[in-house]
């Protein structure tokens, strides 16, 4: 209701209204890209009945533009077909993807919700299960061979979708089904001998699993060839387009302003799980954000956002993780919340993490360990433009904490000395960011050539590249107290000297305090995607009921 | 708010305060099984705030009694004894299963919520992935066994969950590690040779997959049995406990809350989704039920509803399923809408369906499919009880579908023609209902010596059974207008005589009407566990702002 006199829609709270080209006036295609223009991709609302039910948002889902995955592809083609020629081999071939499968649970018919394969959501955009797709490098045509419909599927729904319905729906060149794709790739391929299929075979450098290169009956009539698409594409999926970023801006969007419906209603004695059903319902409801880009994380105490940060950064499969942890105490007072949560808009993600304490009113410790951890995340959103290193954005991250933290009478000493004992580990075991945008840990972080390092903190960096104009990344500083790191690091000879022990020893259980946002890398520095209150003012004043944005015009950081 | 001068505690609509033992007062266990009595197990709300944040809800989520677990096991336990014991073989050896294992999607560290496998969960209640369980036939000891931690988890979280947690938490006898199955069991087995393992092994009928048997390194040193432990398993699901009985009642009781909660805010010009999104909200917010039976089925207009029966009973992966039709439909003056949700608690779930106009008020045509539909639906809960078999009470709702469209002028001639026609598939082309427990479609519903009819409507039946007290089954009789079923069926010479083509001709966009409830057969008749308003005044009331429950004192069955 409050938000009603902005118009309709809210303004970034950065009082800039360019943002990059197609968000605010509905989506506008790249023209360097494709020569058309889309229609204003609002949707209308329809009845004064819907009025009156959206009225807790001033958001609603925007069309996907079906070009989107055209330039994807045209991207890709044009990637692979220089570096064809760079390594002097011939143009032709086709890039052959799988898409995914739908999942059974176990031996029962339980369907679990679909959700297409990243690698080919970007190439295609299809959000059914069961196809394939190619792209033929010699004409650029592309194809999309969909499952055959059963036949009693048929007769039930009297009308069956044609294949020309998913020509238009995919903006593909053509589609046959997927028994077809033998003789339709022999029949466009005018070489002689095998054609040559390009699969999609290569490391997730977050999960450590290999993605999967497609597979079909017939495949011995191809060669294949599994070392040259994967950098590729996942370099193409590294910089985003203008259509991209107009998603993840609406996932962001959509999940700031629940975030903001959270914090209103966060009170001493709720559960965990309730901030994730509130956010969730707020991001389906008004954005129809079916998918989360991951599991929210509504970590309160001091173990269990110890137990949030490892599920995060640690480990792709964790027996003790989620399934132990399924957001179930119950908030007491004093606690400091930290709310883990993205939606995920038409394949694309957000990744926005907010912290405060769960009785609206911070403590002056509280203050001190959120307000270092919001210096380095402004400061790093400050300094960030192309050419830095996002080391160097780590350790900036970590200094400006351990200033803090000095500041503040928890640290003692030379803040360049902490520095090279690598302390700042020892409050921000994570890294500082990762790439988002299909994925949450979007790929491309360690390209060849690349290689991670071996110090605490900096080894759990999923990228150590430079920062690039285009390119989507995670600021997410953190400063967390967890005695199996502080104990070791305070015990040690020679790095005891720098730990306060007797005011360290106030914070035993205060868990920690992680800033999140999502922030493009721009021409000349970079843009926050994320609106949510930072200021300490800002979210005592919205959990005591103040409205968001507030009227108040300076940013905390832009 | 409204609900708020119950007491705190919704009353059954039926007047009836007794049910089952142990949900009204809290959870109480089962004398017969077990000479211990639970505490009352509500939740209490912990603060003033968080009463006011709960006024949308009378409910709250009840704990879940250990002793379910261990009951289970005792039962599956003495009917596998009394099997051996009838087949003379002896007493000795190991039922073994598997649980489910955390999964990622695709190639990325991207985690999927995790829900455990139903049979494991039916034995050992465990929520984490990883585990795998076992009862020794000749002791009757239970024993868990737990992935170990990996080292830097331990680290992070500082103390490690012993081992003695899960024996606690889960009611077993012993835990170990599962690198430590062959050891333990070998140190277990008390007889000559190789220990002998039951395994699970056996097809879901509803699926046509088969469950997977435990695997583990080091199974050539035991001898393994597959076709023993399957049946007897998926009987003693079919008939549930007080404690099983007590939590399908409260994913019944918040889910039926959530279902009245959408009829109230149900507006033309919302978009399907919306529905799913307060259904989900509500249940998760109120009742802490973080899973879902099933994916929710919202329906509206005439294609979109056949889909969902198709969805729901036709098809274990369908391609152009869920994903294909994921609830985006707006909606339109005029639309019935068909709403198929049911949430999960604690594993056990339930599933029930409203019908009804999004504009708040029945057209005369949409009265009569409706009360048609709902009077099938009153007779067969109303007809149930121990001895009737399933196969009668679906002919008995076909035959009062056709009876009422033969007063409404649909049809035309004699209903026992009809019949023998198998006319009543043509309007209802699903089978009546399906056991519900820790599954949807729960298993046992084919037992060995029962057999699929081959006829239409009959073969879509998930059992042919003869009701048995604590059996607990869907009853969802339906009527849709789908082209691909009564057009063949009104050209058919024998049959098209049965049919007023030009009072049909007004059905054409209809879609159709499906009304499901949860019931649980007892003693001398049924009880219908789901309590959502049916009678058409009723929702009217309702969806025009009137309170839930009403004051009416007659429930419409019980």
């Amino acid at each position: 209701m409050k938000k009603k006199n902005m118009g309709g829609r809210r303004r970034p709270p950065t009082g800039d209204d360019q943002r990059w080209p197609g968000y605010a006036t509905g989506i506008r295609v790249c023209k360097s890209h494709f020569n058309a223009v889309c229609k204003s991709e609002r949707t209308p609302v329809e009845t004064k009945e819907a009025i009156s039910m959206a009225s807790s948002s001033s958001l609603s889902p925007p069309k996907v533009p079906k070009e989107l995955y055209f330039i994807n592809r045209e991207k890709v083609l044009n990637s692979l077909r220089q570096h064809l020629t760079e390594t002097s081999r011939p143009l032709h071939g086709f890039v052959l993807l799988q898409g995914g499968e739908e999942q059974t649970r176990y031996c029962t018919d339980h369907l679990e919700l679909f959700r297409q394969e990243s690698y080919f959501a970007y190439l295609f955009g299809v959000r059914e299960p069961g196809f394939y797709g190619t792209i033929d490098i010699a004409t650029g045509k592309s194809i999309l061979f969909a499952p055959r419909l059963p036949p009693d599927y048929a007769v039930w729904l009297g009308k069956i979708k044609p294949l020309s319905y998913f020509q238009e729906k995919y903006m593909v060149n053509m589609v046959y089904y997927t028994d077809e794709i033998v003789g339709v790739l022999q029949g466009h391929y005018k070489e002689p001998g095998k054609p040559l299929l390009f699969l999609l075979h290569g490391l997730n450098t977050d999960s450590n699993n290999f993605s999967k290169p497609a597979q079909f009956e017939g495949m011995e009539k191809f060669e294949t060839e599994l070392n040259t698409l994967h950098p590729i594409l996942s370099e193409c999926r590294v910089f985003k387009s203008d259509h991209e970023l107009a998603l993840i801006q609406f996932a962001n969007d959509i999940s700031s302003e629940a975030h903001v419906e959270v914090m209103k209603k966060t009170r001493v004695g709720m559960k965990e799980y309730q901030m994730e059903s509130m956010f969730l319902h707020h991001t389906y409801m008004y954005g129809g954000c079916r998918h989360c880009s991951y599991t929210c994380i509504c970590a309160t105490g001091e173990n269990r956002i110890a137990n949030g940060i490892y599920v995060l950064w640690f480990s792709a499969v964790l027996h003790y993780g989620h399934a132990a942890a399924p957001n179930d105490r119950t908030f007491e007072d004093g606690d400091m919340a930290l709310l883990d949560m993205g939606a995920e808009y038409q394949f694309y993600g957000s990744d926005i993490t907010c912290s405060f304490p769960v009785n609206g009113k911070f403590t002056s410790d509280q203050s001190l360990i959120y307000n270092a951890v919001l210096k380095a995340h402004n400061a790093v959103i400050n300094a960030m433009k192309p050419g830095v290193c996002w080391v160097d954005m780590h350790k900036l991250a970590e200094k400006i904490i351990l200033e803090s933290l000095k500041k503040g009478g928890v640290m003692v000493g030379n803040v360049d000395e902490m520095m090279a004992a690598r302390l700042g580990a020892v409050f921000m075991p994570h890294g500082l960011g990762h790439f988002l945008g299909i994925d949450t840990h979007d790929p491309g972080g360690y390209p060849k050539g690349t290689e991670r390092s071996k110090e605490p903190g900096l080894k759990s960096l999923r990228t150590v590249r430079e920062l690039q104009e285009r390119m989507v990344i995670t600021v997410e500083p953190g400063c967390y107290f967890i005695d199996a790191l502080l104990v070791p690091a305070m015990e040690n000879e020679s790095t005891s000297k720098f730990f306060n022990h007797e005011v360290i020893g106030r914070f035993k259980d205060f868990g920690g305090v992680r800033i999140e946002s999502d922030v493009l890398v721009t021409a000349n520095g970079s843009k926050n995607m994320t609106s949510v209150p930072r200021e300490i003012s800002d979210i005592e004043a919205i959990m005591a009921g103040a409205p968001w944005p507030s009227n108040k015009t300076a940013p905390s950081n832009s």
